[in-house]
């Protein structure tokens, strides 16, 4: 299928073809109260002006809830189901369309293009949701089985439950914050002579602070409390996809995290990118994801195993005298267990969940040295050192690095469907 | 001192007497909007309608923010701060006085008495906060030993980090539920025979569910991103305590929790009581609390070590057949942490917190046997039937069962500070 062409001006390469249209939040130095937009190009199409100037005048279903475009997150628009996002993303293609039937909409109506297209480089991009919980998920296979020979050797590198469900923990929906937020090394408790006897813990500046490549799934439907999600049902759950740095502070993790799980070491900042490519746009782009030897229960089999995404993953780092080097490269499909998979299991005790709710994959990597997406594997706990450009190398992150996650499907430059960025800055800790 | 008199009809050995004052959400059969309202004697004064008639006429304070009295959770009251909570609280002790200062508002005014004052037993009560994170700890010293003990023996059975720091793990705030809601049996993945070597589960309803004795505290005051809050400083954060019954699916537990620490065995619900009592309100009941063997750092060091409350904590067991056991008799001194100490812990890293979170202390438990918050540690985790009146036995819940904590402070039947009851009965497991 030949891509769909716009009237309107999409650089080639852009992310945000017409075959994308991923939805924000977004304010303006002269319209600070944040509404919903799309990205299109190197533009944001706000949806509250276009709506409120007859922009959906030939989209009736949508008319009765066009206040959702007004509002300061995408809950009440996630809210309205799949089958809306659908018609809505189908529409906005077909406004943006060489041959669009509604030309008078958009395409010949230059005053409202005036008001309603702004260039992303003058837009402040904002939190996309309004996030009620937050769970992150340990799907990454690779992931786990490297630090888990780390750890624990490679006969027990992945514990007995891994293959067979979803191993999750709930994190800290306050801390997560949208792409471009710097990130402050935090304080805590950390062991600095961890093969001790006699455990005593030190106060002090994380020392290994991390990042984790990960994908995140917001939910767009609740289920009542007590109610499962069956497999079959759970992708109409699914409002869409952003690229995720769930930031990790692996000493203080390494003395809290017995016997409850990561806690502080998780809870100081988890960036996101600010455009959620819808459940839709990501449908011609699904595909296995590593293979299960394992049999697993019913209530996890899904009909269709083309539940993971192809999606090319790509990590830079920045350093403070400029240097950028690409770290990680890898893709989404390096997934033991898809997101409905995780939604599934995540409700089957009755657990509620609600429009907004972020559910994070877990840390992508492949499996060699330059597919790993955190430094911890990279650099083996911190015996090897990252080698970067103009010669600096990293076992941990220090003060003042960037880091810059990207991702994107397909191969077209007219058609692709990507995510942009998702950056994040290190700030030094505070002084005590 | 003795206790403050009123003029309104308190019955003797009420958990609400004028030294309480609790805040809670309610709504009527003729007014189903949820607001805000307190808790005396019997009865719930509307705060909504109690202001709208010019209740709080003599509390110039207040009045520019009667509005969060007609909201449908404490939020916006909870952040105006811990000053502003001690003034209206006083107020309307004031009100209530015997000898009132303002016998115009309440006393003489006997139709805003039948418009405000709502007999307990016709008003709904309602989730009192709108939860944006749960977070729960494992304070209950106690607890954490005996379970250590059943788990990996006496040597070993406090971890390293447990007298440094006070472990915790992020909760699910969805699942939270105001005492009386029911609690559906989780069905879920557990080991048959968990001795086998080949680690193979099944699917099915938990048979080993819970109750874990809690205090939940409510945070009042947020802190931004990055920013700890200073031990000093802590106690402002705090709104107030409720009751908490975290209902747990052991043997779901056992089975996922490795690495990552619990998730589907807590995320089912959580049970809290509907009044929550304000910290100043707790003030008089201040005591130390375990004491702590260790040098702690000095981020966790208390000015004031009677950081602990002496609450009186009771656990209830009806069975369907209508017998009714006092299983558990507790105190709630016996944490090893504070409130303080667990959010100032909780805020080292710069983790935001916001008015509205919830901080569970972890299961409350004495050494003894009858003391104990679970029916993992009363039954040596199936090892031992716990007695229940009638010749009835219990190793961990079954259907129909009926759990009741209540909580009480001081002994003054006139001047009681409670809680009320935190009541919740388990129905039978979803059919698959």
């Amino acid at each position: 299928m030949s891509p769909l062409k716009s009237w309107f001006s999409i650089p080639r390469g852009s992310h945000f073809s017409i075959a994308n249209i991923p939805f924000g939040i977004i304010s303006t130095p002269t319209s600070k109260t944040p509404r919903v937009a799309i990205a299109i190009g190197d533009h944001a199409l706000d949806l509250e002006v276009f709506a409120a100037n007859n922009g959906f005048s030939a989209l009736s279903t949508i008319q009765p809830h066009q206040a959702v475009f007004s509002q300061p997150s995408l809950n009440s628009f996630a809210a309205l189901g799949r089958p809306m996002h659908s018609v809505v993303r189908k529409y906005i293609q077909s406004v943006f369309a060489q041959d669009t039937p509604y030309p008078e909409v958009l395409k010949t109506n230059s005053a409202l293009q005036k008001k309603a297209l702004l260039p992303l480089k003058e837009i402040q991009t904002h939190l996309p949701f309004r996030i009620g919980d937050y769970t992150d998920f340990f799907a990454g296979m690779n992931h786990a089985y490297t630090c888990g020979v780390m750890f624990r050797g490679p006969t027990n590198a992945l514990q007995p439950n891994y293959k067979h469900l979803p191993v999750g923990y709930h994190g800290r929906a306050s801390s997560i914050v949208v792409s471009g937020t710097p990130i402050r090394r935090p304080n805590g408790q950390i062991l600095p002579n961890p093969t001790a006897e006699k455990k005593v813990p030190i106060f002090s500046p994380c020392k290994k602070l991390d990042i984790e490549l990960e994908l995140g799934a917001f939910v767009c439907k609740a289920n009542p409390q007590g109610v499962p999600v069956p497999i079959g049902e759970a992708e109409e759950s699914l409002f869409g996809v952003v690229l995720m740095n769930d930031w990790s502070a692996r000493d203080i993790q390494a003395w809290e995290y017995v016997p409850l799980g990561p806690f502080n070491a998780k809870n100081f900042g988890t960036s996101i990118s600010a455009w959620v490519v819808l459940a839709d746009a990501l449908e011609p782009f699904k595909t296995e994801g590593l293979e299960n030897d394992t049999e697993i229960l019913p209530y996890l089999q899904e009909k269709d195993t083309k539940s993971s995404y192809d999606i090319q993953l790509q990590v830079e780092l920045k350093t403070q005298s400029g240097n950028s080097s690409t770290i990680t490269k890898t893709n989404a499909r390096n997934l033991l267990w898809s997101f409905p998979q995780m939604l599934t299991h995540h409700t089957i005790t009755g657990c509620p969940l609600q429009p907004g709710d972020l559910l994070g994959s877990g840390t992508i990597s492949g499996t060699s040295n330059s597919e790993m997406g955190s430094l911890l594997e990279q650099s083996e706990n911190g015996k090897t050192a990252v080698k970067l450009s103009g010669g600096e190398e990293r076992i941990f992150l220090e003060d003042g690095d960037e880091v810059t996650i990207t991702g994107v499907c397909g191969s077209d430059e007219e058609a692709l469907v990507g995510f942009g960025e998702c950056v994040g800055r290190i700030e030094p800790a505070l002084e005590f």
